[in-house]
């Protein structure tokens, strides 16, 4: 895995530990000018000529979308290949084999894969740009960039924050590649709020306290929810677990209107979706809850950017 | 759902009860000069920038496939979600909430979905247009627009017209949505033709008989053929009843190549497809039938009409 | 099926026996230009505002994505159907309605069928040309071109030729189009390494000896390997065939990397891909073989110029 350091061209993104504070400055840049223009109904052509292969072996119609977006948003044009497991990989074919061909139609390809580390692995064998859309319990990067641009863009601010993240943290790979990104950025106070079976991985924990992340460990939301600058909500991830762990966890962390109210008036509430119970529909309407009117089209931005980083000069 | 009255940017299609006459001029208008535009071979770029969501619960090749063709014959690009049942909503999300985010990816949605009410529902909460693509047993407005459309090219009028609809009456969104339609002209004579157990919703039976449509109802094509200006077979639709009534109805309203013979010389048979068995193939030879010549394409023209009155100013 | 004569315009192209070496000539030579021109990073617009429809009723994520990079890179767009079975054709419609439908939409179709003939029964009654991308044990002209531009790209030449086929000859439609397209150029001597139960077909032998071709029937790579200007191993077409069969030919003809060290040094190892198990990973790395280093992105240049020649005057 190369480090960006500053170039972008031609190199995979699989994990955030490629990134470090400049190269995010340099994506949040680019971010916001497509942002603005496609605000004011500006046509991009900076992927005119280019193809994606957005090749999915998981479903994800929201990640999909976002990338199938972003690319002809530029211009761009987008090979989707999803439900791959109806295909050549039925056939038997390895996921090197597919990356190959895949890697000879288009200038890059956006993965995503259910088995942790299939990103990188897909970077070493690929001569085009293997832009990692979320593998398995693994990371999901441009997730956690657009959760980082979104908390910039609303507090202002990608450091003294106090951040609570809700759930399932040992499976939700969001927040493992979140974690680690706010890691780069001082006075960060995280709080874990999570079943004692559904922990953040130790070695992500080990990584961000030599960062100097100061962690809390709490088992609700109440009693840390009106000092928080940023809630992180994410929903407990029912197809990564045995159906009596996710029944015994599923409704101790979930967050309503009511207790949205009591947070500080400049916080936010954010949420990777889709969101099922852990949050109730009335926090929709609270001005702090930022996951339909901020996340999903910086979302869009975000991977605009990155794309333009990875295959435009 | 929004009157059109003359404007309409931004506003979601959702019911053919939204247009007037002249509504519709402004569609047939718009339809006409696409295709003449196409025909000899214009690229246009109306839509250039643009992005629209084929957001489909439902399988639809037909339907997808049109709006599809539309939008990038126009310029504009697709998010293709087919399927949706596979992914997002496997994860339990609402349908408010998975319109939220395509709505932030693209600058409208079509929307195919198994359920009555789901696009105006869609509407409600969607910050971009929506425009219905078929929901359930409710309506199908661009199929409606599509078949008027034809209509008015094959026999140079909306007014003074028998039509004769063929089939199942009750859950054919079809013949909902183009009864409705038709009702806005003058001079309408509809002949139902349908079992008993199929008939045409009372509810619409009651709106177009009082702006003035006159209605017969009849058991079988055979003596009225000759008289018709329309003759509107539409299929049973089998996915949508039990099999033991499906079974008993299936032989009884076939159109064959003989008995379209019999009809007026300026006349047509139209048929909004998939055709199954309700009529034999040596119909399509038929000079009056329109299915495979007009329809389709002009599905497509009223499609391309209305994205770039609801898209672009 | 119409011989091309050196007119592609507006023709299907269902099989290979449309095509002499003039016909060819012409597609190298228009694939050769895109080659260049896309090394190059030269945007074409050769296909802009026509639309392709992939019409898949086969899943085949590798042939949809070349057809689908092919018509992006001219500057055209898709319309991906995908997965057929579980749409129209559930309701029952027939191959030549879906194809009339289709025709409508779209200035051509890239058909993928489970049955042999279908492409051509596709293009006896589609208003816009047909592409046979693959129909059942029969044909697949595009792949076979692409097999023999790589041939005469790496080789230089496409006659004085000695080819040994290995795998499942009888129902491999990938080595059935090959052996008719290089039966029309001189001196070729065809090594069939096969099975008993696995023959080519005696039509197509009959066929190809009459034209000059000179056939070996041989029952192992080891004894010709040396002799071979190429190798074109392919897979046993499991899902053609029945459990008990295939586990007994499986392990028959398999290629390992200290084989492919015994060829002649100018000689080429081909695959149509997904290569499974009859076929080492040593081999990749060997510089005669050129499945994923010219054949897969040599798919995509000539199906470009078959689209340009097909479809643009």
């Amino acid at each position: 895995m190369k480090k960006i350091n500053g170039n972008f061209y031609q190199k995979s993104i699989v994990s955030i530990d490629q990134f470090d504070a400049h190269d995010i400055e340099k994506v949040f840049d680019v971010a916001d000018s497509y942002k603005k223009g496609l605000e004011k109904g500006t046509v991009f052509h900076d992927l005119e000529g280019k193809l994606l292969t957005a090749l999915f072996y998981e479903p994800s119609s929201r990640t999909f979308g976002s990338f199938t977006a972003a690319t002809q948003r530029l211009g761009g044009g987008i090979i989707p290949i999803q439900g791959v497991q109806f295909s050549s990989v039925v056939k038997g074919e390895t996921l090197e084999d597919t990356i190959r061909v895949f890697a000879s139609y288009s200038d890059a390809i956006a993965l995503r894969h259910p088995e942790e580390g299939a990103s990188k692995h897909a970077a070493e064998v690929s001569p085009v740009p293997i832009i990692n859309a979320g593998d398995g319990v693994g990371e999901h990067p441009t997730q956690a960039l657009l959760d980082l641009y979104t908390i910039k863009e609303r507090l202002g601010r990608t450091e003294h924050l106090s951040i609570a993240m809700v759930g399932d943290l040992k499976y939700g790979r969001t927040v493992h590649s979140l974690s680690k990104l706010l890691s780069l950025y001082k006075n960060i106070v995280m709080y874990f709020v999570c079943p004692k079976t559904s922990q953040m991985p130790q070695d992500i924990v080990n990584l961000i306290k030599k960062r100097g992340v100061k962690i809390e460990i709490v088992s609700s939301i109440q009693p840390i929810i009106d000092k928080m600058d940023v809630l992180y909500m994410t929903r407990v991830q029912k197809e990564r677990m045995d159906k009596k762990l996710y029944e015994s966890i599923k409704d101790l962390f979930i967050l309503n209107g009511r207790m949205a109210g009591r947070m500080k008036k400049k916080s936010i509430i954010m949420h990777p979706l889709p969101r099922i119970h852990e949050m109730t529909t009335d926090v929709d309407s609270n001005p702090r809850a930022v996951y339909f009117t901020h996340e999903v089209k910086n979302g869009m931005y975000v991977r605009m950017a990155l794309l333009k980083l990875v295959l435009a000069k």
